[in-house]
Parts: structure tokens; C-alpha cells; sequence
């Protein structure tokens, strides 16, 4: 069931209702994570409404209200004017991440991995782009206002869902599926692609414009160091600042082989920073963080995997004995800070007593399928940490999470 | 009309579209509370999207927009897997108080009585229940993040919707109706029940988990000691925090017969709560606050009351020269504080000065239900208070109030 | 299309989803406004639904999730019980200004003009008013909480949507089309009429009552004296407050003939301040600030003008060949503030340094109708101040604006 609708006569005006809601457990069998963070939570609360007038121009509104708080997620209109050029404008993803552009209904982990805290999440802007030739190519290039690494515009500070700085970022991705039409069963399921950011903007002690890094627990392990205010016993002490190019690039491939796929993105973030040290003066540098993953997926109740949902075969329904599907899933990943980021000691841009340079994480999970539209999953992250502590190595994190999960 | 509904041609998927709406008017004749507190007031605004997929799997979204912020009021999934199990996982009413489990649009006063106060409302979590044996029994258990007396989750601190502490909360309640499917009028319309819950865990002086208590009004009357930071004239303060066991328990019951209805309900909550005092070092008590309430209700116009609603004779068309449905209803309730809270002095859990150590409320006011869903009330409440002023006791409250009412 | 409708057999019960959704580009080629203004900006996120219950009883839900965070918009609830009498009560349009009661998806310019900016947005409160006589008067009294000038009672401070104060304010409007069931067609689109609003209450150095006025551009320009905190190096400085009266009346106007329509307002606030300054005692004042525009819109492809939307010929429909409807849009508007506002240097009410006395505009703008509910609009406004720098007058503001927008 891909939502409930409402539509005219002649089919010209359509008006779909949609909704995600995702409410997850959280349990840390580990000696680093605090107690608190064992808790239910509401991890996406997303009722949506959207639909399609005179037959080309589209619109979407998805307000999020989980965790407590409520922002509007995807806001925006589009018009498809040609085949091969669909112009949107509003709120939406940008076009980067692989993983990211996964929709949150079809991902095969309960919580994205490293990769995907380094691109674009949501953000306000205009964009060209469509399937072309037949689905085998799709592009997409857009302006936008710019977020930090993995985050939306809804947490751009000092204000939310406007400009930062002074400056847009542009953003550019295209993906090839060679063989999405042919005869041939084994690369049929094949695609490959490229996309990167690009911005040139300079931030301030108030507003950085840089990012903090999380765990696949969504426990931060990685942040700049801070603007400090003055106090009775110390100065005013300046933290790291974005300072010049951003340049965002991200090679990516999904492969599916009847019951079986392969997720697989590396990103690179080579952003220049800069920081008014206690002792040192100026410091600037440019640093490459990066992250890579390969994700595993296999239906054992044999369904056909794709990289938009899948059909499943049967719904649980006790009364009925019938059972759903099940999948088991398995994945790698890891997040590599730039080392030239903890040189300095106390004048460096990062403190590797508090900021691990390197996480690296093995995950496995099942997902019941209980129907299309019902989810019940199970996964288990281990995250092991260089640095971060300050007696050397940040303790393993060990995440067991589940999730009672409703898409349609 | 029980909402606006969209379904699939073989009714296995359903969707619904639902509303509350309350905006009501309070006018306070008393020398007490403050004349900002004579106001217009969104009190509930709650647009609802819920529905049915596979004819077994339910969800809703609801949020509230009311009062000048924005929270989500319900967010669950449930799956009906036999006629005796439902599990439900989300954000829903916690299965304890009698008149707050009562639907909002059902309520005969504007304002809920004492009881309530000390019940907790929405909670995240999941919960196994049903109604048995045709209805006789209901039943249903869960384990929740928790949340203080009358509270719901998104007023949890430090972070709204999520745990504050680190053990989760137990609550069961058990409902009979045993004479539901008889044909013995004057015994079909009795209930009787029993609830309670169940936490050992401890606050901070940061979030000490610890509870205040409203007046009909909604004025705060009672609040244990907070904290307070040093100053330039006086050191700093430590507060009451919640420390040990919790256990709340209510017996309760409904009686409908014919057009006449009573509700009663007695809710007692032990909690252990710890102080480190400024003079007395740290002292410990579990002190036992206590709530009832006796609530009568009639139609002058003769419908027959029911639990869940009832249906109107006729809808107010003054072009049709109908009227509508009007009831008259009454209530007496009391909230008893602890008297060991008091005791102390400086070293007290509460001061006497500021926090009452009993009130005790009756009610009156009538209901005009234009039609099934639209509903116009008028309330007038008078509050007595033992303590709760530096000269003694805190002046009667006397609470005017309107409501005018949609709900479908 | 005018939203997407449930409805029951009988059509006594009817639900409609609409959808508001004003997404905007800012430039600012000018020296006065900062680069952060230069911005993408979801202006407008208005999913709505509303419907009707028994044939005269109405409903509306409007959140509003544009700017960065979400309130509620419109929330009430209304019954038609004689063609003369519609009761709303909840939160809506005060019914004031002209241009404020033209629907937002109505407007010919991106934003609206002065006059605007000192009539009331949204509030609470209960209202009674009607078309009579076939439409040729509509008259509005009303009962709200009061909110500043431009403002709504969501931006009340300092608790949103309820009273600030302790008094409620009144407002009335009467229009009239005297020949909008006429044959002549010179005529017909003729429409005046006058309105107001009236308080008497006190602000106070926490919540003053008194507003800030805006440009075209949306930068402030004008705001009385604040109260300061005390600091290491300055005492304490009491600002302006609302200490009395206020009154607000605007004669209004519109016309239409063809494709060509003129709307004109005039709007005079006479507000009653005080300020206990700091070396002339308490000062008080009444002070009148006032505004008026002439704005004209003209369909270059020949559509009629009308005060409440218009019918498109075509939509842009590039397979087909088709272009949608252009309109070409100009204005002048000022917003002249009381020149008693400025006398008594740091006694004075307001600061002549940092707030200009006097704004004008001028703007042209062309609108893009693709389809009757999709917009594109491009606007320039050039705003010349007295007053309001260090060294003189503010800087002009130059704002390119430009809307994408979707409204059904």
C-alpha cells in the first residue's frame, strides 16, 4: 500500500496520504554509552501529504515530529515540464549520499551508516534533474543554502531552515543503471555513480559551520574544539572555524542478484579550516575526512531485492499461519578523521582526548517484514574507537536497537 | 460522523481523518489568581490521521498544536494478532486513570478532576491488552520510559520524549464490566476497575522527577523544593529529588443508568523522595499523596449516558427549530498532600508558605451539545486550600470557564 | 482546484485537504542589509483541514511549519446559524486590515505593504459577522486577546497564543460592494469600507505591548526604546511601554474593471505610551503612526480581476504548448511614525539613530501563473528612510525577490 487517495475524475489531480513512523528501543550492553541513553524513542513521526495537479506539478509536505520536537522535513513543489527535466524547489535531500537517498522506509539498518555523516541531509534550495534515457542515467544539479556534514537545514544555527553564511552551496550527482533494461539477469540489478558539494564560505566563533560526528549509537564521538566563553579562571578561548572550500565527493554502487544485494560509498570532505590558537596565532589547514561501508543483504524467505522497497510474499497473520518475510542483513563501515586535525596540542582544531580520530563498526541485523507496510527489527553494532579518550582509545560502544517500524 | 475515512475496495485498508478542537475562555471572580490568567486559550488542537492496513495493523498520528507550542499526542502502531492480544508501541495514554482514559472530547468538565493529577498521561513504550471474554474484561500491561504524576512525555526534562532517568516504568490495569452483554438494564451500565504502576529510580538536582500539582484553574498550587544556585547573598540550595520506589495505585469505577451517570475514582501515589537539607543533612521519606473524585451527570433532554460517548436526538438548526442535547453535571474531588512533606521547616520536602497541603474542589456546569460533534459548555469550579500562603491558607479559587468544543 | 474533498452521500458532511506552500529567494543588491539576508526560505508551509459538519457547522486546521519552526496558524471553529450570523470562535484573521484579509495565495505582491504592518495577524478570540443583503455588506465585531501592530498572538510575548495583558482588545469591520449584483459592469467591482480596533491596557518593561515595523525586505526599521539590564558599566534604562489606549481605524478600498484592479488602504494607530526615562521622570504620550499604498495589477494575457483569486485560461504546459496567465504589478506604500516619538534625546521614546522616522517604497513585480494554483513572482522593492542611521537617513533598501509557490 503506497499511501491512501484522493483523486479527480479525468485522474489530473491526485492527493496521496503517506506516513512513517518509526519508534525504536534502545539498549547499550557497553561501559562508555550513559545509562540514559537506554530509552524508547520516536525516531521519525512523519505524516505526509502530497500529491499532483494538472498532471505535472507535484507537491509534498512531511513535518517530522519525533524526538521531541517538530520541524518540517520535506516541503516543496516541483513541476516535470520535460521527461528529462523535472525542476524542484523547496525544501528535500540533497543529491548526494547513496544510503541517504535510501528512503527511510526501505533502509536495511536501523541507523545509516558512516558514510552518511558526511553528506547532505535536507536543505532549502532549486534543482534540475530526472531519469533519463529510459532510467538508465539519472541526474540532478542544484543550489542550495548549505548544511554541515550528515545534517539538515532544520539544525542550521543560528537560525534554522535559512542561510548560514553568505554563500549557497551547489551540489551535483549522477547515477547509471546500464543494464536496468536488458535481458541479462545478473546485471540487470547493477548501479554505479558519482556526486559531490562544492561551497566556498567562512564561518564565525558563534557559527562555525562545522560538523560533530556520531556513532552508529547517535552517540557523538567527534567535534571540533568549542569557543569557549571567558571565565573567573580562564580567557575567552577561540574554537575551529570553516574557512574557506568545501568540497564534498562520493563514488557509490548498489548490486542486487535475486535475493541478495550489496550496498557499497566512500566519501571524501575535504574542507579548510581555520582557528585563532592560544599560543600558535592563525592556524589554517585542509582537512580530508573520510568514511567508506559495504552492506550486505539477503532475503531468507527468498524475495527479490531492489534498491526502492521489494514485494513481499505474505503477511503475519496468526490467524491465517501465514508469516511475512525475513531478511538478514550485515555490514562494515568506518569514519577516518584527518590526522592534521589533532597536531598542535592544545592549539589543534580537534582534542583527541575527547574526539576519537577513527571509528570503525561491524553490524548485524533481521527484519521481519511482518507485512508491506509493518516492520519489526533487530540490530547489533559494535563501534571500536582510535583515540577519544583521555587515556588513549574511547571504550568499544556496543548498540543493541530495535524497531516497531509502520511505512506506507 | 466518527471522522472522515478513505478505503481500499475490499475494506482490508482503511484510513481516517479526525479532529479535536477546544478553545475555551477563562474568567477568574476570586482574589487569587493572576488577571493574566483571564484568557482566550487554544486547549486542544488535534487533527488526527489514523487507519487500518491488512485489516489487523492500526496506526495514528496525532499532534497538538495547542497553547502556543507543538508536540506529538499520540504516535503508535498496533497489531490486533488475535482477538485476545493487541500490541501497541509508540506514544499513547498510559492504561491507569479512570477519567483519563476518558476520550478528551467525551469529558463532562472542561478540566479533568484531581485524580488525574496524580495518574501519568502519554508515555512512550509498548503494551500488550485487550478486551476479553466479550468485553467483560479488559486488560493491559506495558513498560514505559516514565513520567511524573499528571505529566506527559514531552514535558519530560531534560530532553522531552525521550527517558530521564535510567529504569523504565511498569503499569497494569485490569477493567470489569461484568454485567456488559446482560439484559439486567440496571446493572449493564457498571464498571470497576484497578491500575497502578511501578519505578524504582532516582531524580537529580537537575531533573529530580518529582511532580507539581494544578488546581482546576490550572494554577500550580503545590511544588516540592527546588534547587537553587548560589547567589551574591545567599549559598546555593539543594531541592527535593525523587529517590526509590514509586508505585501508584486506583481502584475506580463507572455506573451509567439511563440518562444518569457516576464516575468515581481514588489514585494514591508513594513515592520516596531524598533531600540533602542545610541544616538536618540528608533526609528521607516516602511520602504518600492521594487524590478522589465523585463526578454525576444528566441529560435534562433524556439521551442515555455511556462511557464512550452517546448519541444525540437532535442537532441545533434554528432554521429547523432544534435544539440539540443539554446535560447538567457535578463533581466534588480533593488532592491530599503528604503532611511529612511539610514537616522540617527549612529543611522541609515543600513549604507550607507556597505549597498547599490539600484542596478540595466542587464543580458544576452544563453541557450543550449542538449536535454529535459540536458541543458548547460552561464550568464553575471553587477550590478550598489548606496552607499554601505565608499567612495561612491560600485564598479560595473561583475558575469561570467556557469551552467551545468540535470534535469527529 | 480548490483542495481535495471527502465527502458523505448526502454532502451535509464535507472535509477538504488544501495546501499554502510560498517558497522564496532573497537579494538584496543594496549596502544596508547584511549578506546572511541574502537566503532561501520556506515563507509559506500550510497544509490546511478544514470541512463542514451537519451543513452549517465549519472546522479549519492551518499549522504553519515555514521559518524554521511550527505553530498553529488558523484553528477554529464556525456555525452558520442564520444567513446573517456566522459565530467563529479560535484563532483567525483579525478582521482589520485589507491587504492582511486578501488570501496568501491571493496576493500580487511577494509581500505585503505598509499598511499591513500596523493592523492585526491572527488571534484568539469569538467573532459574529456575515454577508447581508446578497453580499453587498459584510460586517465582522469581534473579542480578542489583542496583539501589536502587524502581529499575531503566536509572536505574544510573553507566553504565545494566550492573553499578555489583562484586557481584550475589540475590532470591527464593515464593507461595501453596493453594486456587486449590478448590471454595470463599471461598477460592479467596486468595493469600500472602514474598520478598527480598540484596547485600553498596560505593557510592562518584561512585555512591553509595543511593536517593531518591518521594510518591504522584511528587515526591522523601527522599534521604541527597549529596557536594558544593568552592567558592569551602565545602570538600568527603562523603555517605552503601551500605557493606555490604543485605537486603530483603516478606510479601505478596492476596484476592479477587466483585467486592470487598484487596491488602496489608509491605517492610523493612536497608541498611548509611557517611558520612565532617565533623567526627565515618567514621560507619557499618545502617538499617531500611520501608513497608506496604492497598488495596481493588470493581466497582460487579459484574465479578470477579482479581490478573492481569478480563473486562468491556460496552464504552462510545455508538451502542450500552452502559457499560463502574466500579470504586471506596481505599488507605492510609506509608513510615517509620529514624530513625538523622537523628542527628548535619551529621553526620548524611540532612537532616531538606530529607528527612521519615516519609510517610502515603490515595488513592480510580475506573477507567473503557470496553473491556476502554481506561481512564479518576481518582485523589486526600493524603500527610501528619514532618519534611522548614526550619520543621517538608513540606507535605501533594494530587495529582488523571487516566489516560488503552490496554493490549492
Amino acid at each position: 500500500q503506497q499511501g491512501f487517495r484522493i483523486q479527480s475524475a479525468d485522474s489530473a489531480n491526485v492527493a496521496r496520504f503517506r506516513g512513517t513512523l518509526h519508534f525504536d528501543g534502545r539498549y547499550f550492553p557497553d561501559d562508555v554509552t550513559p545509562a540514559t541513553a537506554d530509552t524508547w524513542i520516536l525516531r521519525r513521526v512523519r505524516p505526509t501529504f502530497e500529491g499532483t495537479l494538472n498532471k505535472i506539478y507535484d507537491f509534498r509536505f512531511t513535518p517530522d515530529f519525533a524526538g521531541g520536537r517538530t520541524i518540517i522535513l520535506d516541503a516543496f513543489l516541483a513541476a516535470r515540464f520535460k521527461p528529462w527535466a523535472t525542476v524542484t524547489a523547496g525544501k528535500f535531500k540533497v543529491p548526494v549520499g547513496l544510503e541517504r537517498l535510501v528512503s527511510a522506509n526501505d533502509l536495511r539498518f536501523i541507523e545509516r551508516g558512516f558514510p552518511t555523516s558526511l553528506v547532505p541531509n535536507r536543505d532549502l534550495g532549486v534543482q534540475i534533474g530526472s531519469d533519463i534515457i529510459g532510467g538508465v542515467v539519472n541526474y540532478s544539479i542544484g543550489y542550495f543554502n548549505g548544511v554541515s556534514d550528515g545534517s539538515s537545514s532544520d539544525a542550521n544555527t543560528p537560525n534554522p531552515d535559512v542561510e548560514n553564511d553568505t554563500k549557497g552551496d551547489w551540489a551535483a550527482r549522477v547515477f547509471f543503471q546500464p543494464f536496468l533494461n536488458s535481458d541479462n539477469f545478473a546485471l540487470r540489478g547493477l548501479g554505479f555513480g558519482i556526486a559531490g558539494t562544492y561551497v566556498n564560505s567562512t564561518g564565525s566563533t558563534t557559527s562555525s559551520l562545522l560538523p560533530a560526528y556520531r556513532t552508529p549509537g547517535q552517540q557523538t564521538f567527534f567535534s571540533y574544539r568549542a569557543t569557549t566563553a571567558a571565565s573567573a579562571t580562564a580567557p575567552a578561548v577561540n574554537g575551529t572555524i570553516a574557512d574557506g572550500e568545501r568540497l564534498r565527493w562520493t563514488p557509490q554502487a548498489y548490486y542486487a542478484l535475486g535475493s541478495f544485494a550489496v550496498l557499497g560509498e566512500y566519501v571524501k570532505v575535504s574542507q579548510e579550516v581555520s582557528r585563532l590558537t592560544p599560543t600558535a596565532g592563525l592556524r589554517r589547514a585542509t582537512l580530508d575526512n573520510s568514511a567508506w561501508q559495504l552492506q550486505f543483504a539477503w532475503f531468507a524467505t527468498g524475495e527479490d531485492q531492489s534498491f526502492r522497497g521489494f514485494t513481499s510474499q505474505s503477511v503475519f497473520d496468526p490467524s491465517q499461519g501465514t508469516w511475512g518475510a525475513i531478511e538478514l542483513v550485515a555490514r562494515y563501515h568506518e569514519l577516518d578523521i584527518d590526522d592534521d586535525a589533532f597536531v598542535g596540542d592544545a592549539d589543534s582544531f580537534a582534542n583527541l582526548a575527547t574526539s576519537a580520530s577513527k571509528a570503525s563498526a561491524w553490524g548485524v541485523g533481521v527484519n521481519w517484514y511482518l507485512t508491506q507496510n509493518y516492520k519489526w527489527s533487530l540490530d547489533y553494532d559494535v563501534t571500536r574507537f582510535d583515540g577519544g579518550a583521555a587515556t588513549g582509545d574511547r571504550p568499544d560502544e556496543k548498540a543493541l536497537f530495535t524497531r516497531f517500524a509502520v511505512g506506507f
